[in-house]
């Protein structure tokens, strides 16, 4: 086989398995090819990538050894995607009862999630992720976004009792602007023990949700390696929740006035970029 | 920019945009090369996706024309793995009360999804489809997952109201098994009158969700493009739908002498693969 035709087939096999260490042997097998010319594909493909400041690809040498495709985005790519993403949850027609916001759209959006996730993908690149979490309903798409930049699992957690799912464990949590108790739940079979979870959510009042989660993780002897939300209410004064991430910032949402406004999040100024 | 470095980039590129019609031009300028050397490029990558029976490169003559990728899996990658899936899914572990089976894993499986999802965009990939419908709460990842190769929105229908959705729409329907009448609704703003949606879910007994769904679409003044699931119980006698397609038919599921049997689904007889 060409190089050309090596590189196009090199480049979605790779971008099909993200974080995967594929060994040199295997291309070379695959090809027909020396080792010495898949390593100087490799180069172009590297190279290429680090140009666009959109993706990594890392070797590692040694027997063991081989190259590994890591979905990372540019700092410029991340700002301009997270700007374009606040002007547009500043539409008023978004406004909702109770200070949330419709983001239906976005979350249902490939194009969207597939940014949305490289981003928090970006974040958590070089952390030790096993398992992406979080509750149903509207935080699976962005979870599923996340765990396929992973390429790890995800698994989602309930809020009242399914038969096709087996034993649970549960949790009671203060849900949505702390009015309320509610139950979440787990099925057993579905996390390890000693598991690193990052957890994902759509949208955060005052975090009672996602304190839930954690308390969930906890049950299950595992850690939290991370809380990433897409919206959170920067309005909410009592937070019950420290140290997680936004994609964007809600400052204000009135309903009357027909008013929201948003800024890119927290999430930027906590990612280290500089992995080119 | 060297032809090595243009086909590395336009992989990728066109793989995250599937079914888009990217003009000519917009190559060209992009890489500073004449539309004469990209479109020897695109030739190569044609026919280097073509000999995997991997994808398809589709070219549009004229004025308004360009290059659209779409993702095409063949007929043999498809047995492939629908093989190994129902293999998976007769692991006696997974029998769960009721005739259910346990496909949490594979439902939230990024690997798992891909492929599940290229199938299923395989089969529409030259239907008309404007969204694809789920409903909460497992059917969500397959339903994202197919969106994102047919590269149209997903929506989810809900078994309760949101407030976090506004105004719904809602019909009855009969839910598992035939034993009771249940409500799913689905927000007003999600859905545009005469789109054509493809309803997908995870597991289908006597197809009762899947009729709620067919008639919650009717509401909208739509029109259903196709119907296809994950697994379909063979063992359940009484049908509620017809015309739909299976990944999975389950033929048996006996809790007692730890027995399912699963064998791939309708889904391939019913697929042209001769595209390539």
């Amino acid at each position: 086989m060409k190089r050309s035709e090596r590189l196009v087939d090199m480049t979605k096999y790779l971008m099909e398995r993200p974080h995967d260490l594929i060994p040199l042997p295997f291309f070379a097998k695959r090809y027909g090819a020396a080792k010495s010319s898949i390593s100087e594909d490799l180069a172009i493909l590297k190279h290429t990538l680090a140009d666009n400041q959109d993706g990594i690809l890392e070797t590692v040498a040694g027997a063991a050894g081989g190259v590994r495709y890591v979905p990372f985005w540019g700092k410029k790519h991340a700002q301009h995607y997270l700007q374009d993403l606040a002007t547009r949850i500043e539409d008023p027609e978004r406004i909702l009862a109770g200070g949330f916001v419709y983001l239906s759209d976005i979350l249902g959006n490939p194009q969207d999630l597939e940014k949305i996730g490289k981003l928090i993908a970006t974040r958590y690149a070089y952390a030790d992720i096993d398992v992406v979490m979080t509750i149903e309903t509207k935080g699976i798409s962005l979870a599923q976004a996340v765990a396929r930049y992973l390429n790890v699992p995800f698994i989602i957690a309930r809020k009242r009792s399914k038969v096709t799912e087996g034993a649970t464990v549960s949790v009671n949590y203060i849900s949505s602007s702390l009015d309320r108790v509610s139950k979440m739940e787990l099925p057993t079979r579905v996390l390890k023990e000693n598991s690193n979870v990052l957890l994902v959510d759509d949208f955060m009042m005052a975090g009672g949700t996602l304190t839930g989660m954690q308390q969930l993780v906890r049950e299950f002897n595992s850690n939290i390696a991370g809380v990433c939300v897409l919206c959170e209410a920067d309005f909410e004064d009592e937070k019950l929740i420290e140290g997680h991430l936004s994609l964007v910032k809600i400052k204000r949402v009135d309903g009357k006035k027909k008013v929201i406004l948003a800024e890119p999040g927290t999430l930027i100024a906590h990612t280290d970029f500089n992995r080119f």
